[in-house]
């Protein structure tokens, strides 16, 4: 039997078709689709869709797809009411005749018409159906899925999802979602003064630099993985990321040379870091005490097999530190929510999939 | 006789025609065109000078046009170089047949020959008219002014400009330039935090808000003063900037209520004006003596008479602030790099205009 996961976020769509036989998960397929919703505009969602439907091309019906969401924060809609109900029309329309069913934020599925009702129940749930995943796999664990534009923390204790925001407003407060990411974030929004030839020196407030320079000038990704448009629609050789990361000083290459405009990528990872770290800090602290620091498994996920979300574990000083794919046995790290979604329809058709193998 | 000053930026381009009568100036005229270079691309430049021109109309002959820019920053460009020569010859092409002289960083007037040939020292010299010209009038001040996008800082002492930084970079490093303005500003690069229904909540690193949206709501701005693009392409009253704040900590107004919305506006202000005070400081203290701060007068100017300007100043504890436009009698606060170009053309042309009344 074949599933399909889909994740509509506001700049990237994805998607996962899992083949199931009987209870056992047998293979996993994913596509992913750079989508910026806020340039394209909202009629373009059915085309976007219809581009990651092909891409799958699935041998066989689908049996179930189960619909998670972002999308609707985006601002070409007023609230996120309305971008539920269009996401939800849009996904209806090109997977005409597949029985659709919505991730919604306790962890469930619900009918397509209950999440017309309740459009802030399915809004933004993505991370839930991340958090189920993790929570059949672990009794304990934080998981931590840094992707390309937002960071999401989700605490997993006694078996169950524990995370306390219900909305990305609160989940803001608390620690559960961090608006940063390993490729689509502007450098000005992670740092105010980088130390530019010994100097602190502030730095400009456009959009001239972004995480995927950063992390590939570090070495972190490669040109492949920067899977989202440069600052200045130039190119994505390191050189050019470097002159990128230049102009964030109002400088560029024949000015600062390769040296300091490396040292800008690297004060930039450094601050990021940190400010995931802190995140998982305080979600760690409102359900563990300190002495299972050591101990409390934190599965990574997001891009590049989550080394952002590794390197922010480590520095709030996790030790036990698992990748989602190793866990979960199929590459699911870059598609997460996507993949758990497509797990979650397998496991409600088939009356629970045998996840542990 | 006519003189015309016109200030190339990145966002905007502005003008000034002044009329000098013997030595003495007699009228200003202003014109002010929103060009985003980044979106609209190099090739749209001629165009959009030819639309400034065309909002002037001189009647007359224009005796010298002086020019200062900043455009050349933009991403447009691979390097300052590229960009001081495109702007050169677009001005060239457009004004053909009037005498143009460019301003340079030591606050003289050079040919385009020599400007062609070293571009850097025509590069983002409009600070060095604005200091040239609030040097004329006060022996000892700090001129500051807030644009849409930029902030500049410029000792003036003895006379003379005092300012040590000579590119951009090393302005920003210290305090000369800030790179946040009234209008055009991203929210997400002032504030990492916002306290809003009283917890500390994380902020979206999206351009989903912008200053204009902050200044808009405090009342300290009026539409017909918003004059840059909203984030979200919707409208400039005062419901639709509260809807876009609130989408800065992925709420909407349905979630947050307008006080909680203006509540984020208000925060982020006081944050800016911090900024702001805090580099005004930093000039300050490297030319003056502490017990100076009361008695030093400071010229503000900038998006609707300074009001930011002047905030900053009294936040950094001057005494002494004066409006721009009260010291040199005209209304140039807001084109003041383009209306000390004019001025510094006629005073070259006429032998020293009088500019003391």
């Amino acid at each position: 039997m074949l599933f399909l996961g889909l994740d509509v976020g506001g700049a990237n769509i994805k998607a996962a078709l899992l083949k199931v036989k009987g209870r056992k998960p047998v293979r996993l397929e994913a596509a992913s689709q750079y989508f910026p919703l806020w340039k394209a505009g909202r009629e373009k969602l059915p085309k976007a869709l219809r581009m990651v439907q092909f891409e799958l091309e699935p041998k066989g019906e689908i049996a179930a797809l189960a619909l998670t969401m972002t999308a609707e924060t985006s601002d070409v809609y007023q609230h996120r009411r309305e971008g539920v109900v269009h996401v939800l029309r849009c996904v209806k329309k090109v997977w005409r005749g597949v029985p659709l069913e919505v991730v919604e934020t306790g962890g469930r599925l619900i009918a397509p018409e209950e999440a017309e009702r309740n459009p802030l129940k399915a809004a933004s749930a993505n991370w839930a159906a991340s958090g189920w995943l993790v929570s059949r796999l672990l009794e304990e664990a934080l998981l931590v899925d840094v992707g390309s534009t937002t960071t999401t923390v989700v605490p997993v204790s006694g078996g169950k999802i524990k995370a306390k925001g219900e909305t990305d407003l609160e989940k803001l407060s608390l620690g559960e979602l961090v608006y940063t990411g390993a490729l689509r974030t502007s450098v000005a929004s992670i740092v105010e003064k980088l130390k530019v030839k010994g100097r602190l020196t502030r730095v400009s407030s456009e959009y001239f630099a972004s995480t995927s320079d950063v992390y590939l000038v570090l070495g972190e990704i490669s040109p492949d993985d920067y899977t989202v448009e440069t600052a200045d629609g130039r190119g994505k050789t390191r050189m050019e990321a470097l002159a990128r990361l230049a102009r964030t000083v109002c400088a560029d290459l024949e000015m600062l040379g390769e040296k300091e405009a490396s040292n800008i990528a690297y004060q930039v990872a450094v601050k990021q870091v940190s400010r995931i770290a802190e995140a998982l800090n305080q979600v760690f602290q409102s359900h563990w005490r300190q002495g299972w620091k050591r101990r409390l498994p934190v599965v990574v996920a997001g891009v590049k097999g989550g080394f952002l979300a590794e390197k922010a574990a480590r520095k709030a000083g996790f030790h036990n530190i698992i990748e989602v794919d190793e866990l979960a046995g199929f590459k699911i790290s870059r598609i997460l929510p996507a993949a758990a979604s497509a797990f979650m329809a397998a496991d409600k058709a088939v009356g629970g999939v045998n996840l542990k193998g």
